[in-house]
């Protein structure tokens, strides 16, 4: 018995008719974020493991649990290096902001306005719409000086509406700050002081984030730790005055744009990057996987990673979260053939193949059978692929110099001209 | 000092002007494999370790020396498997198969045309032409008795369409054919014998080749092995009657195209999979790395992997190369935006800010200055983004209900109503 294999646990496959669909919704979010000055950017699929640790945060789950790692090639590296050096992307925002310094472009532009589509990898338990091969549409907008409530609104904006166009609605979309980086210091700090009490009732995890990074606290999805955060009754006591007046801006932004929000205080996502402004997407129609996409502002990753002094927000969009939240998904399918071409015998399937070349040469979707199977069986797969029209060519047609024409709307048959058949058959179609 | 990332060795980054020539010539590629037949399928980017060393081969270079390996995500797995587990694609074909088998498409059709675009990883030293990340277009056609010379000829047709398309000319196509199973298990025995004398003279790795797997021999890039495999002058005696006489007809199908090829009897293709007929397309404008891309047929691969009986052929064209070969490369660009919008005071910037909606709501290319900086510094933006039209918005304006519209082609500038200047942009472009 010989072994079967399967695709790895995690990962599926994308077969014909649901690409097609795939390959749609992704040509009709290239127009969108076209229309938004955005232009598309492609890093590798792999980086420096260190890049996701500084960037996404030592403490995040994505750091501590999720990255799937490369082996070193030799194994003398593999004894060097206990610590893993190349890792799968968890997420797209470390690379293209990587990109943006290695390639200097703050020098070429005062605002890169950037835009991925494709997969993403993290070790997780695999779940619906939770995969280790996963696909994100994201944007990013950097650059010097760009820190504007505006560009926060049309970016939140630009992700409702890509959502729009794939249809992925009805969903909620979830408002918060963070504030600038002493902010959120300052609110580490007054969380800290708030949770003293209770931190022998938090889980384990929890335990170990209240000094490293108290804010995944607020993430954590454990039962009793949920309902110690419920109970902190969160508020904007930690911002100073000017990221009030920043978010203020943002939802006036949003308003003048009709954007209805829900304010979530507690809301602070799980990378360690962002400042200001935060944003999630919630779909109506999945469980408790939930979110279609999320995003928010980050002003200090760039000069973290080396880089120059350049403010950045962005968002990512979950493909696969889209899928599910779509209704009509089924409904796709592979297109069908303008013309399947039958060959009765040997000598006919020689020159069925030269038209069949000539027939595509006009842009036309053509299939044709190798075989010399009887007309009966030959229609059959004709049928299944949607033919509009048939070809169909023996010993008799041969000798005649023509064609025999099958359209398969009307069921109606004539012989053609085989030299003259190509702008006909075109003209049919 | 922060340190800084690069993108790691043997990958690059794909730039915006660059990104898009990729897209063009992606679409037309998808426009001409559609004429054919095919249906893209996206299988996960990493598969089972063992699913590549038994389709590729155990003694090929690709399992030896170049495979990326993923590190199991537990230090328990790491002790438990010293082999890896999963490792990342270095070619298309296997997981194709392997998704063929798994869904059972052969109760579904009697021959599935499915191509992929996308990256495969290779971890080799990296030069021109050759990247750890390179990305590949292919085709698979695989069904039950699909074994046909003219189904071979219409892949290797496709195949130089394709590369037309996307202006990779001018090649050449090499071809040959390595015959059944025992047919190649013939040519192996006379390999053998008539290698014996120059055996000792052989490289390290290709002594080591000369029992498992003397094919391997007519692939090696060592100097003096070429020479050795040079004065074997090879024939095609090792060929059943049958198999001349399916190459023959698949030199005759080709011709009926007007397809010119050089056959080669010494190549036999690095990979272990293929029966009957191999090619490889040659660029004259590249160096030593010159295949722009290569496949043949692989009659045995779909049972050797647990499959039904079902006869295969299939190619993969290296995208990077193409790029290398293609002379107007430098002409890509980014898209130029139709519009720009400048504002001359934060309170024109509000209004501002929702005309920019509403011209994108009418698909329109619109970008936006963020900074009420002065309109010399924003109209040096506008240019750089090469746009169509500005409009022009401060408080003069703003009291007026009308914005100012400079037409970018011939400077000239008026005052439009703003209430209706979404139709009127628009109808300017």
């Amino acid at each position: 018995m010989v072994k079967k294999f399967s695709a790895p646990r995690g990962t599926s496959d994308i077969f014909p008719g649901e690409a097609r669909l795939w390959q749609e919704l992704e040509t009709r979010a290239r127009l969108r974020l076209a229309c938004y000055g955005y232009n598309e950017i492609r890093p590798p699929f792999f980086e420096e493991t260190d890049l996701f640790v500084r960037s996404v945060g030592q403490t995040s789950d994505i750091v501590q649990k999720q990255m799937l790692h490369l082996l070193p090639q030799s194994r003398a590296q593999v004894a060097d290096a206990p610590h893993p050096v190349l890792s799968l992307r968890p997420e797209g925002t470390a690379s293209v902001v990587r990109a943006y310094i290695q390639n200097g472009m703050d020098k070429k532009e005062s605002l890169s306005k950037l835009f991925y589509i494709g997969p993403m990898f993290r070790g997780e338990r695999p779940q619906k719409g939770r995969l280790r091969q996963f696909h994100q549409i994201g944007v990013e907008a950097i650059g010097p000086d760009s820190c504007s409530p505006y560009l926060d609104a049309e970016t939140i904006r630009l992700a409702l509406q890509v959502l729009d166009d794939m249809e992925a609605g009805p969903y909620r979309l979830k408002l918060n700050t963070l504030g600038t980086v002493q902010d959120k210091e300052n609110l580490s700090k007054s969380l800290r002081q708030r949770l003293t009490t209770s931190k022998k009732d938090l889980c384990a995890d929890c335990q170990n984030r209240f000094d490293r990074n108290v804010f995944r606290v607020l993430d954590c999805k454990n039962k009793t730790c949920r309902q110690i955060v419920a109970r902190l009754s969160m508020d904007d006591a930690h911002l100073e005055p000017s990221s009030r007046d920043y978010y203020q801006k943002v939802k006036s932004a949003l308003k003048t744009l009709n954007i209805a929000f829900d304010e979530d205080p507690s809301m602070v996502r799980g990378l360690d990057y962002y400042t200001h402004t935060v944003f999630e997407i919630c779909s109506s129609a999945l469980g408790s996987q939930d979110a279609l996409g999320a995003g928010g502002r980050y002003n200090n990753l760039v000069t973290q990673l080396g880089g120059p002094q350049a403010d950045a927000v962005g968002f990512a969009l979950g493909l696969e979260r889209i899928m599910l939240a779509r209704k009509e998904q089924e409904a796709a399918g592979v297109p069908p053939v303008d013309v399947f071409v039958i060959s009765l015998d040997e000598t006919s399937l020689a020159s069925n193949f030269q038209l069949a070349d000539i027939l595509r040469a006009r842009d036309m979707i053509v299939d044709m059978s190798f075989k010399t199977a009887s007309v009966k069986s030959q229609m059959r797969i004709a049928n299944k692929k949607g033919a509009r029209l048939v070809v169909i060519a023996g010993e008799d047609e041969q000798r005649r110099g023509v064609v025999t024409l099958k359209n398969m709307r009307d069921g109606s048959q004539r012989q053609i001209a085989r030299d003259a058949c190509a702008r006909e058959i075109k003209d049919l179609l």
